[in-house]
């Protein structure tokens, strides 16, 4: 099968050779200095402001999103929250469901922020903004110099879902003087699920130091503690954290993330000069290099969707909700080869052949 | 490496060759069905009575612990936890950290807990009991007997985190009348680390519908309500379930969990015989088949642990705090072989030929 989803995504042989033995032991010196390289590869490939850390959870994206709403934030803020489709909803549900005073700004399904929708909000007192970059369910990468400039201009701390944008598009922490930023494994990290990451600036390391714990196995404060020495405070996901250190060192390697991101971005941009011979529309105003979201009229995403599964054996990302029948994704992260992106348009080439699509 | 510890420990082909294969899509019907395997295996091993229900988490054992405490208990409880080493400690930490009205019966390191250290709670409102029933940081596994008869006779629902028992030993959450018991991916299931497994009776799922959320991550209402079609709410540790269901399916295959447990106890035999002539002492009172934990006097604990690992390639298990120097732990879950029993033999036979052990 032939994973084209936006994750988990396709891992190449070295990363899956690691998980093909046994995990090590952990509370060794030997994990403690992997760890100890990931976190210092990951502020890099970030360009953290100095000061800055970083944490492993060993959660999906979501228990990393939910973490930093409960460390990072407390009852004393007042937050904004992006909201343009699935994940932008999840951080609102999560700002509201720990009591925090919590705006929504709402965006239209695949539509850009534009400017006045920020700016309504300013001078009104607001501490926080949270926002998914690239959100994930339209494929929309939104106008990120705007935010942070909005953030900055206002004093309003800028907390970043960077979960599939990371790597597949530019997320430069100082840039946007972001407070803090989340990642995941599964996604372009390419290795397995299960294993969140969270990068936090000077100003939020403060915030969690001094916020009153609401969640043992979510704490910041003691994934930071235990991470001063290379650890974690419970059993992490040994297997997949060796395998983002392999990740990681081989992006440096291999010309660095800039280069993983131009591979990225030649897929993207072959998949969508060839899709756009057909009738599909793309949802986004403005789309991140992770994902092309389709949307389809004719005929049902679900349809597509179980084709090119059961006929290509080819995996596409479904959506959820109420544009389950309208649209679909097809993802250009993870260890994706030339041939693997002939067999994607041999498959749409041939769905079009049979009438099926237009 | 040969690994000794608790967890994670070592796996077996078939169970690695699953993790050397790039993680299949998982919102799709097939992985819904594994996932419905898992679920009823589950239940299955652990004689679950009828209605129950089992959830997989991607967290570690203490995220299940967590999600049970903010899930199951409320602040209208009055709880009981049995704490004799570092995971009744956690345990009583997570019940007073969500302010539960919390009981802490303390039963010294490696000791077995007493008939009157329970009956003296008896009528006094107690509606609840949490006890880690093997205390792996002693090695002592607990009079669940006891326990049980105690919860049953005086109404008090009981939470059992079996995370390193199951398996190795006996846990009938029918006999102990268990409303919740917990376990993991990492200990004798031997897979990767990363999923935490709870399994539910009635009247604790009873409690989980009524009881207001608190975490959305770790939510088990959300987990039961997405389990009903075999799913997950958010991206799970794909690769580790599928690992769980070849090691379930494997089991049921080769003669149940009861001939799993043989095996384990056969090499805890083995070993404590083969120790018992060094001038080691068991520490637990009662031990669990998991683990042997050993209280050494003349030589360092760290320093057995380092010359294994450095000189004999040898994982054992160390203790934090206050026993750090003193104990050590042997695991006997995982896919050890004859020969790997032969060589940690050979090593403990070799340190007292030089005189580091006795």
């Amino acid at each position: 099968m032939l994973n084209f989803t936006v994750g988990p995504v396709m891992s190449n042989e070295k990363v899956l050779r690691i998980a093909s033995n046994s995990a090590p032991y952990f509370r060794t010196a030997e994990f403690s200095e992997i760890m100890l390289q990931n976190e210092q590869m990951m502020l890099d490939n970030l360009n953290a402001p100095d000061g800055s850390r970083c944490v492993f959870l060993t959660t999906s994206g979501t228990g990393a999103m939910e973490s930093v709403v409960m460390n990072v934030l407390n009852n004393k803020d007042k937050v904004l929250v992006i909201n343009g489709g699935s994940f932008g909803k999840r951080f609102l549900e999560l700002s509201q469901l720990h009591d925090l005073d919590t705006t929504e700004i709402k965006v239209a399904f695949g539509h850009q922020i534009r400017s006045e929708q920020l700016e309504y909000f300013k001078n009104k007192g607001y501490t926080a903004l949270l926002v998914n970059m690239h959100e994930t369910s339209s494929g929309n990468l939104y106008d990120m110099n705007l935010i942070a400039s909005f953030c900055k201009c206002n004093g309003i701390l800028l907390i970043v879902d960077a979960i599939s944008s990371f790597i597949a598009d530019e997320v430069d922490m100082t840039e946007l003087n972001a407070a803090v930023v989340i990642t995941g494994s599964q996604k372009a990290l390419a290795v397995q699920a299960g294993v969140s990451i969270v990068a936090l600036n000077r100003e939020a390391l403060e915030r969690v130091k001094s916020n009153k714990e609401k969640c043992m196995y979510l704490s910041l404060k003691e994934a930071l503690l235990n991470a001063e020495r290379g650890q974690t405070p419970f059993t992490p996901a040994v297997t997949t954290l060796l395998q983002i250190n392999e990740r990681l060192f081989e992006i440096n390697q291999d010309g660095g993330i800039l280069n993983e991101r131009k591979k990225i971005i030649a897929r993207a941009n072959e998949f969508r000069k060839f899709i756009s011979e057909f009738q599909f529309k793309f949802v986004p105003e403005n789309m991140s290099n992770a994902v092309t979201c389709l949307k389809t009229e004719k005929v049902k995403a679900t349809d597509i969707i179980a084709l090119m599964k059961d006929e290509y054996n080819i995996w596409l990302c479904p959506n959820g909700g109420e544009f389950k029948e309208q649209v679909f994704r097809i993802g250009h992260i993870g260890n994706i080869t030339d041939c693997d992106m002939q067999k994607l348009k041999a498959a749409f080439i041939d769905l079009k052949k049979r009438n099926i699509i237009f």
